[in-house]
């Protein structure tokens, strides 16, 4: 994915403590077309899976995940972070460590919108420590839904989330692979996915 | 928007108390392709307006938001309602009540992504008493920016966000109207925007 690759070169900043930023184009302004082109992207890794939900974390993950679901056609599910006054009281609900906030957060999904029946395509802005996606594997499986793939718009291998997965045995695919951040400057594998 | 319209009378619960349930294709479930359909209608409502950036508020203006910004070319800007690591100290800070929280959130946008160089349209899931919106006005305004529009999804008039909206002197459109919420039956106008 050449046009993402450029854009974290250009546009990434390295804060320290594997923190990239990239607010610039994903996580407080969003390029749309960039977004829709990595939709575009991601779905036609993901296209075998014959998904029937794209699931995700709010907040940055609605954006990849929303136009992942729209070029495979399907409905995107995102886990929320707090309940709100729509959702039934009966939920499922995991708890994430989150890297950039320091703290456990609670993600929690309707039991209207994940069903056995389901085949989940999990799609997030971030594959780091896979610790938000494993909760959000974890909501599929409390559905008793079928994971079918794991896919994200940046890797950071170093922090071992392909590794995190491997077990699940279930494609995954980032479109970006950042394998190292020091002295603030990014190092991206050729390729995104390890051979 | 006939096709939004369908689905508010077809899948939207009216909760009491003004809450208008459309968690089954705006708000926690997504619904894509309706979401680009209507990102097309309010990018072709407010093509005139040339804004430079669409503004929206975590969690639910981002669809809407992205999909109006991919139609109209232009990068989405989202205010966060909690700052991350990745954003800095000195940021525009404003509160904003939150009807279906009751309590009053805080909404912060980085002076990175705003500017007094740019034409703001705000884009919402809906706009009610207009609180959120107003909020994000004044987010834009503490830029320096210039207000060009404000659109939203959904409407519900007797709320009067469009009333408290009108001394701004910019367009405001809805997609879909809701006129009246009583006994559990939602009446919409036959015109989302007033004649």
């Amino acid at each position: 994915m050449h046009a993402l690759k450029e854009r974290v070169l250009r546009e990434g900043k390295d804060l320290g403590n594997g923190i990239l930023k990239v607010d610039g184009f994903i996580n407080h302004q969003v390029d749309p077309t960039l977004m829709f082109d990595c939709g575009s992207e991601l779905a036609r890794l993901f296209r075998e899976a014959a998904a029937t939900k794209v699931l995700t974390a709010e907040i940055s993950g609605i954006g990849p995940a929303l136009l992942t679901g729209y070029h495979l056609g399907v409905p995107v599910v995102y886990a929320r972070k707090a309940k709100p006054i729509t959702m039934p009281d009966q939920v499922f609900l995991t708890l994430s460590h989150s890297h950039t906030k320091g703290t456990a957060v609670e993600l929690m999904v309707s039991p209207e919108y994940l069903s056995p029946d389901d085949r989940v395509l999990i799609i997030d802005d971030f594959l780091a420590s896979g610790a938000t996606i494993l909760a959000l594997i974890r909501l599929a499986r409390a559905a008793g839904a079928t994971l079918v793939g794991v896919g994200a718009l940046i890797e950071k291998r170093f922090e071992g989330g392909r590794d995190a997965l491997a077990h699940e045995g279930v494609p995954v695919h980032a479109l970006v692979c950042v394998t190292s951040m020091a002295d603030g400057r990014i190092g991206l594998a050729d390729s995104a996915d390890p051979a």
